[in-house]
């Protein structure tokens, strides 16, 4: 079972999870530019939203490239990150319209955590078909960067009911630390290929 | 005649409908979580339509795995199967906004028929090219699920009319039994590699 | 300057044109299937679009099938189709929505009669890059099938101001013609082989 | 790292940004033609948008043509870009609603110009990891074609406050400069093989 069609599908599904967001920036009826100046805050959560779904979509592409085949189960581990990043455009227009009111940017916060574990869900799957010697194993090592996104997220949703800017704060520390592509899966590439003499 | 681009334009497709389905999902005006809670119906039915267009790109991905050329016939049927899980964002948004009436979840059904039927046709298209010796004419063999889901669909479609609760349940019972890959085409192709020694 | 990317982009406009055409059958308020009923125009144009850019997509498919190099001229006349393939959306939905009035009939014509010039620049500028000896150009040969359609069109288009129905009829009437896949280019290629011992 | 996952990632984004900005072509209520009439600049808006996304895409495709590995820093200049013309549909839209009025067309020039910055960003990155003797930096050159259309952008996003004709003019002449493929990238390949006898 190759990993083409996944990847495809992925690529696709991302691509227009990543487009469509901008279709939640309604094109204003006023002429000057005072009419766009309540769609700040949409535009804002659209840059947030971009920049995540481009780190998983860069973070993706890393871990697909280090796996020939897919079985079953990451098919469906892989249809489960789709969905909870799926919900993002949503997530993303309710934050932008209610201007980052607590709720909505509480439940983007809950987005982003099930995409996160969805994503350690994926990576799993795939470490237990390649086995524990894989280089996707020693790349992702004990995954600091992945358990730290998610302990920030866990301490963000609530802390949006005390103030917006703490959660979107931490939204926006999590994109930054994740900007970088995941230099682990190129390093340990380089390593393996000094370790076969 | 290759696959490669039947493949491309059905995952194309196919990403377009799992994904435009989330703008059903409309942004609701209110503040609170309050706000989300008319919600509800439309999400639920949002998840069980990605559980089923989920299952129908995998299970498409398995049986094309099986197939190296490709006849007008199958690119005609698999058009057709596009043609009826295209309706999917439709019917799952009427019933969404419904709340799960008795209609909106009898249209739902038949939509899931239509597909189902569809999706038999392409199987047939191109089993009738391959031979009945094939791979996927030997892993589908009497296709007891496939035949199963399409006698649930027209049990649920008219029992939606007693209770959208049995219609829905039925529903559900067909996207469970699909949710684990077609082992099938997988067991196969390992006994078929069993036997070319 | 690999025909690859061409195919790519290609499938992916043609899939969100023929996906994205859905989102204009709106979802209905009311619960019972008389809310439906106003949507059967709407349906119909769907139909019938979805039967159109299905043709365009798998003559596409086999016209690009003959091509192997891909030049400048080739890549702006394939933007130019789907530049009038992309209007489709708009003009089914405006047919749809006036349930068939005469303008929005001659309309839609006018969308297909464009689309079908640009299809015939394309197939000039490919047969121009590959030679009259070529595959596509024998297959092609005097192109009966796509000039009889655009004389088809120009009859609809203005025919479409005494009855929409007979406007309607001759599209069907193309569509039918189209709907068997352009066996020239499978039959050329057989011959091809056979010339080749 | 390979490039096709980039490539593919990028044409579907590009397909989806060329074809809902059809979306904003809303299908109006009237039967007659005249009902068109308001949809005449929004017309013309999604042509020039087209053009521009079109040629954003070919010479995309050119420029990529002559990569093969493809590192973290151009994954990240590439969604840079893609994050521009993601607004391309937002300004198109806005511009057309509001019958090129004045802060409408400044905007427009705004997206274009944020994109063509962008792209010379992606052309950097990619001369930047193929050493200054590469193909790309040879067909490149000092980009003349490049730092004109930025300067023309300069001068067109101001000038739309004294007349919404010369920005537009300004853009046309922009599109139109473009609207022939980089040849360079084709002329350079040739010089290319000839040096390598």
């Amino acid at each position: 079972m190759s990993k083409n069609r996944l990847e495809a599908f992925s690529d696709g599904v991302i691509a227009i999870i990543i487009t469509i967001m901008v279709l939640d920036i309604k094109v204003p009826h006023g002429n000057g530019f005072a009419a766009l100046r309540p769609l700040i805050p949409v535009f804002l959560s659209y840059v947030l939203s971009f920049v995540f779904v481009g780190v998983y979509w860069n973070n993706h592409h890393h871990m697909l490239h280090t796996t020939t085949q897919v079985s079953g189960a990451i098919l469906w581990a892989n249809l489960h990150l789709l969905f909870w990043l799926s919900l993002v455009p949503f997530v993303t227009g309710w934050m932008g319209e209610n201007h980052f009111a607590q709720a909505s940017v509480s439940l983007y916060g809950l987005a982003l955590l099930m995409s996160a574990i969805a994503y350690t869900c994926l990576q799993r799957a795939i470490i237990a078909q390649q086995g524990p010697g894989s280089l996707l194993a020693r790349a992702v090592g004990n995954d600091i960067k992945g358990k730290l996104s998610i302990l920030l997220y866990i301490v963000a949703i609530p802390s949006a009911f005390l103030s917006s800017w703490i959660a979107g704060g931490l939204y926006v520390l999590v994109a930054v630390m994740w900007l970088a592509p995941d230099r682990r899966i190129e390093r340990t590439q380089v390593e393996q290929n000094h370790d076969e003499p």
